[in-house]
């Protein structure tokens, strides 16, 4: 290999949805969670992030891009991120001579979204599960996902849910050193390919506090708290595995409508209150109440994450009745499912319909997917 | 005594705003509530329910008037008001056979409120305790206001609290017959004469369930509720009383946010969740955020009843700084209290003064006031 040569190595990584929330860290510098949750991994061909890690002895120093344009890589959780896979690749290095000490080399990453950043959806997620997947990819690392998942927690803490497909759930864990507070796989995506989801991207609004700084907050000052994270959450994570294992979708929606309104209770409790549904929010809660109302059983789901959009679950089969209750307030939007007839339940539904329309950009449909993806297609 | 003869007795009773909030019963019959609760008594010159009483042999059967429309007072709860206060006029009765017999005759009770029902302004605290307080008068019951806060508890939870003026206490007892689950005064309204309140009624709106109903599916079905009642509301109360007794703007100031968005939490927690605050309320808080901001401490406190209308305490010394700023953007309404200077706070706050001109249709400004008036104007 001649001195100045490139490596490279490249990955998609997919956003994750959690259904029951993380939000609370017992440790901000390792990003160890107050509690367990988890997520369902979004399929990678409506949204995700494309990285490209490249390194090389011409290389004079780290560098991160990011939809072209150039990202601090000194912050201490990138830092964190690249200090690990560095070490690991030093052991392979230390053990044959052989084999090219990449880990001295200044790292080159290019990432692109294929969603706009700016629509809350959860980026930093599959920003980092694609970062530290190619880096694994470029130094050839035997390592697990369970492995990189603790890495990749270190640098969002929603992350490490980005390096499984299907549903997948994050221990908290219980050590000081976080080892052992990393994600798992609950199932796979095939063991429930029916799932679906439909994101409502809300206009663009001043989003309140960040997720980063909000959920700290809320640690310090809310009095529901610590309540949420050492009671209500642990039963409801043994109740979610359980619907996810048993594709007991009535369970599954309870849970996740449930989980999040509780998020977002704890959320109102902060000193300061921090409030990331608004009236927007509010009319498409009502939208999936009045769906199930006219279908006489639970067959959708809302999740709101850190802002006003709202990520409705459903089964494929419902789609008509889900997706398509939707479109016949929103139909003049792009992104829905080929073929999906609008069902009106518009009656007594105005000021619903006037407020979606009004508060909802885009939508995106989607389904459940695979973890990070190899790919050859390069970015740099 | 002709037999024909119409008796009346007439009052005035104010309304309470709780900044420890009555959220949750026990007992649904008797009214009694899952945790102690705190309001202040708002002043009658501002808002106030007029009531007569009147009896009269000739009368076939209790009739209830409120602002000219004839009222089902066949309910209930008010004929649990109307059977313990006929109870105690006949222990009179029995006492001297001299006392005419006004227990046996039939009620007509006419009643006014000098406010929009509609608005939401706790008029069935004014209504219930202005009903118990005039047929009292009328039976000459040398009931205190206690037995009355019993009697009028069982027509709706928080009139008792208005049959006391400043600050007052509501115990929710332990005892199965609710006979300990009363009102007290924690100060008279002369202790604090400088608290203010700015009333900032929200456009009509669809209101979300009644909290009679809301109330019960929070306690049936919110993961938080049980640790309010229980863990977070007891400290709230010692702690608010110790404020109001030493005059702690800033305690009972930090005290009445907290209390108003931890009650909020639960009913966002409640399933399906209920939701009082909307994009208008909101902007009010982070109207009072941006107040305190300004001023290096908290000078206004906002608290939300089952409903979107704002009200925000002060001190009659911080008038210009908190009364002002709103008025600086809400300037066309009328309401404000005479002299008020607008203090201009909008910069960076031009989506907050949008929400609250958009939402807001007039202002209340009002103080402390005292308890139920007798009075020898009559209705009827």
């Amino acid at each position: 290999m001649a001195d100045q040569e490139v490596q490279r190595a490249s990955t998609y990584a997919p956003v994750n949805i959690a259904v029951i929330k993380y939000w609370g860290k017992r440790d901000t510098k390792l990003n160890l969670p107050t509690n367990s949750s988890l997520s369902v991994t979004l399929s990678q061909d409506d949204l995700r992030t494309h990285t490209t890690a490249t390194c090389s002895s011409s290389y004079k120093s780290d560098t991160l891009t990011l939809n072209g344009s150039d990202q601090d890589i000194a912050g201490a959780r990138t830092q964190a991120c690249l200090r690990e896979l560095r070490a690991l690749r030093k052991e392979i290095e230390a053990k044959d001579s052989h084999v090219p000490k990449l880990s001295e080399m200044a790292l080159k990453i290019v990432s692109e979204n294929n969603f706009p950043t700016a629509a809350g959806l959860a980026s930093s997620a599959a920003g980092f599960a694609a970062l530290v997947r190619a880096i694994a990819n470029l130094y050839q690392l035997p390592a697990t996902p369970t492995v990189l998942s603790r890495i990749a927690r270190q640098g969002s803490g929603s992350a490490c849910r980005s390096l499984f497909g299907g549903y997948v759930g994050w221990n908290q864990g219980e050590l000081d050193d976080g080892s052992d507070s990393v994600a798992y796989e609950v199932a796979p995506a095939s063991h429930w390919p029916g799932m679906r989801a439909l994101i409502l991207v809300a206009s663009a609004e001043k989003k309140d506090v960040s997720s980063t700084a909000g959920m700290q907050q809320t640690v310090a000052s809310s009095a529901l708290f610590q309540h949420r994270a050492e009671n209500v959450v642990p039963k409801r994570m043994e109740a979610m595995e359980a619907a996810i294992k048993d594709r007991n979708f009535e369970a599954f929606a309870a849970l996740t409508t449930k989980d999040s309104n509780n998020f977002h209770a704890t959320c109102l409790d902060t000193d300061p209150p921090i409030f990331y549904m608004n009236d927007t929010s509010r009319a498409a809660v009502r939208m999936c109440e009045t769906i199930n109302q006219v279908a006489g059983r639970q067959i959708c789901a809302y999740t709101f994450d850190a802002g006003p959009n709202a990520v409705v679950y459903y089964l494929a089969e419902d789609e008509g009745r889900v997706a398509g209750a939707f479109k016949s307030m929103l139909g003049d939007l792009t992104g829905w499912t080929e073929g999906v007839k609008a069902t009106d339940v518009s009656a007594g539904m105005e000021h619903v319909a006037e407020m979606l329309k009004k508060g909802i950009s885009r939508v995106i449909s989607t389904s459940v997917g695979d973890g990070p993806r190899k790919t050859e297609e390069h970015l740099c």
